[in-house]
């Protein structure tokens, strides 16, 4: 018989891979806490039409995964959390209390090819500040993804969060004489500038685009001015926010940085490797309107997504993901004697776990080699025999095995001596 | 404009029942790291004959969210881990190491009729035992059950786990000369017995199941039996394992209890609340061939699954849901009291959150009764003020928002006296 395989897209997570989506959703709900949000989530299933509200209907059915249920509606396994977030907050909009700072941590699904880091099925922290808007915040979201990096063991110098400000670039449009409804295609020009050659890039501004010669010499000086920063109030507060969030070495100005979508309105930022060889960390940015597309007051915010996929990559380039043994250290094994002695080993196992020590018992009497192996092959740092003799004198036997050495303690002491051998599990 | 509605049988997680959420979900799996277990989880979507191999292709069709992805293959939402579990295993046979610890928290889909306690989007906890075949190892997973119910605070007299064995059922309606291909309905006719009236169950027992008289008075004489446990070595061994795992008090035989599913060979057990207001609320057993639908070598195992709306509703009727206090202590509230100090109030709040303070800063310039409000709004134990007479000083006031206190302290001495005013987040 065949085994039945998984569906292109979809990952399984054996402990070796589950240790690592739970630690970076341990310590993403570490800070988010620390920075005093609350999480919460949405449904996993959402009418297409919430979807279809932001990016029309076509996409949607294009980018993600969407079905009919019994009764013909179309339902879409959500591609992302912000419709979901915009919906319950218009939901209760005036029972909410402003600011609102709120993250999550969950799958989302996107019908695309599967690559280096993009699968079908993946999972993404969303974190926002909603009902406030002033640099300030944003510095806060800002912040949040740097303490994040640096949380993780990443460096200002293999990492950085790159900044700009949909308004500042407004502006310089303007300047240029680029009219409004010229913009957005300018938006995605820039965006692809290091998609493709500078011939290619030339050719598709001046012919697809449609700027003239000036405009598009502008739009260049523009890429190139990392001073540009110091004309826009809003990036001047932001960067002396971050500096005060004792961030600002994992922050820079990025001219280039626009981030696609309409939404944003404001500070746009996303974080970057230093040697850009991966996909975006995370992005994010400020919007005027949470609420527009699901009815609802108008609302501000600012927030970032960042998927568990490209960090992980990153980590793993940069050596920073911890062992198994950091992440979830291994229990302490009690072996069985016989089946008589076994309800001693029982009673000890009972012992060790409302003394809070992780303990795996042998569910079966077996040779005492074969447990050995076992508590081995675990990673066990310890294994405890109960023999008869053991038994009557209330004592047991300790094999410690990662010294390889032997002692026989008291029923009492064996919490406390265990302790010393095997790390805490993370928080 | 009218907001988008929630699709029927999902539900939208506030922070306050995101609390509960995660609360059970870090007590499944503190509990279960005790007892030794790695975590895992499979995909969220699987083909579906996966599941067909199981339970029919109809079965499927009519119970699960199935849609045909672009190629035309059938794609199903989980609706349970199971057949996942027995695919990871299956793949990975030769390479993992047994007896086999794993257990899982995600969600599941199933199209039902919502009700109290049944959503179509649910949680739920998975734990296996895998690899190892005796009644110990079956007490364990018993004793896993057991050991969350004492965790959340349910006590004996309020929850059990009733427990039977299907070889101890096979041997007695083999006594009545029930012949085995009529013995799956006779456990379908036992699972109902609750759910009818006693003549509509006779009824059903002589003309649907199709037993003589003198059958169905043994079925009945069976069912009042609260001693038959003792002839089967089995249950005595499990019990026997269980006083010594310290549950005892916790468990109870319990012959009307035969779980639906051909998958059980051994020992089944659900738990139950004791007045049987609400459905099971964990459910599990023993089963001979956990990869045979799936291809594989035969691999014996034990587990149980427990969704996470019976459970809340239960730990509700009860009243033992932690205060949102307990679950997700509020931040501190740094305040902001002008242009100028706002960058002494965020290198406060940084060196709070250096100190593991969760701390929450008013994101904006504004009126200090208006973000002390806020404070409270939000739960804050405290709000922290500086001023540009504190700034200079380099000190803080601290006002407690519980007791109604104010002092002024060196910002030294800040996370020490904010840290007995606000209980730790819980592990």
């Amino acid at each position: 018989m065949k085994t039945i395989p998984s569906v292109k897209g979809t990952r399984d997570f054996y402990p070796e891979q589950m240790r690592v989506r739970s630690w970076l959703y341990r310590t993403m709900g570490r800070v988010s806490t620390l920075f005093g949000y609350e999480e919460y989530d949405g449904p996993f299933l959402e009418y297409m039409q919430l979807y279809a509200a932001k990016s029309g209907e076509e996409l949607v059915k294009e980018q993600a995964f969407v079905f009919q249920d019994r009764g013909g509606e179309w339902i879409t396994l959500r591609p992302e959390l912000t419709p979901s977030l915009a919906r319950m907050v218009a939901q209760k909009q005036r029972q909410l209390t402003y600011p609102l700072r709120w993250w999550s941590f969950g799958p989302m699904w996107r019908y695309e090819r599967p690559q280096k880091g993009r699968s079908r099925e993946f999972f993404q922290w969303n974190i926002d500040l909603i009902g406030a808007n002033s640099p300030e915040a944003d510095a806060e979201l800002v912040a949040i993804g740097a303490v994040f990096l640096r949380e993780v063991g990443l460096e200002p110098s293999e990492v950085q969060i790159l900044v700009n400000n949909r308004r500042l670039v407004d502006a310089q449009l303007e300047m240029l004489g680029i009219p409004g409804e010229q913009r957005p295609a300018v938006l995605r020009l820039i965006d692809r500038r290091d998609k493709m050659s500078p011939q290619a890039w030339e050719a598709y501004a001046l012919e697809t685009v449609g700027l003239e010669q000036t405009q598009f010499a502008g739009v260049r000086v523009m890429l190139e001015n990392a001073a540009l920063w110091e004309q826009s109030e809003e990036l001047v507060r932001l960067f002396k926010a971050l500096e005060a969030l004792g961030v600002g070495e994992y922050v820079r100005y990025a001219p280039e940085i626009v981030r696609g979508l309409d939404y944003y309105t404001g500070t746009v930022f996303e974080a970057r490797d230093a040697d850009g060889e991966f996909r975006a960390i995370l992005g994010g940015g400020r919007y005027d309107n949470l609420v527009a597309a699901v009815g609802g007051t108008p609302l501000a915010g600012v927030g970032f997504a960042m998927g568990d996929m490209v960090i992980t990559l990153v980590l793993q380039k940069f050596g920073r993901i911890p062992s198994a043994e950091e992440l979830a250290p291994a229990p302490v094994l009690v072996t069985v004697f016989d089946a008589e002695t076994q309800y001693e080993s029982m009673a000890v196992a009972t012992e060790l776990r409302a003394a809070g020590i992780p303990t795996a018992l042998y569910p079966e009497v077996a040779k005492l080699g074969k447990q050995l192996k076992h508590a081995s092959r675990i990673g066990a740092p310890a294994a405890v025999i109960i023999g008869p003799d053991e038994a009557a004198a209330g004592v047991v036997t300790i094999k410690d095995l990662v010294h390889r050495t032997q002692q026989t303690v008291s029923r009492q002491d064996l919490p406390a001596i265990l302790r010393t051998l095997r790390p805490e599990n993370p928080a």
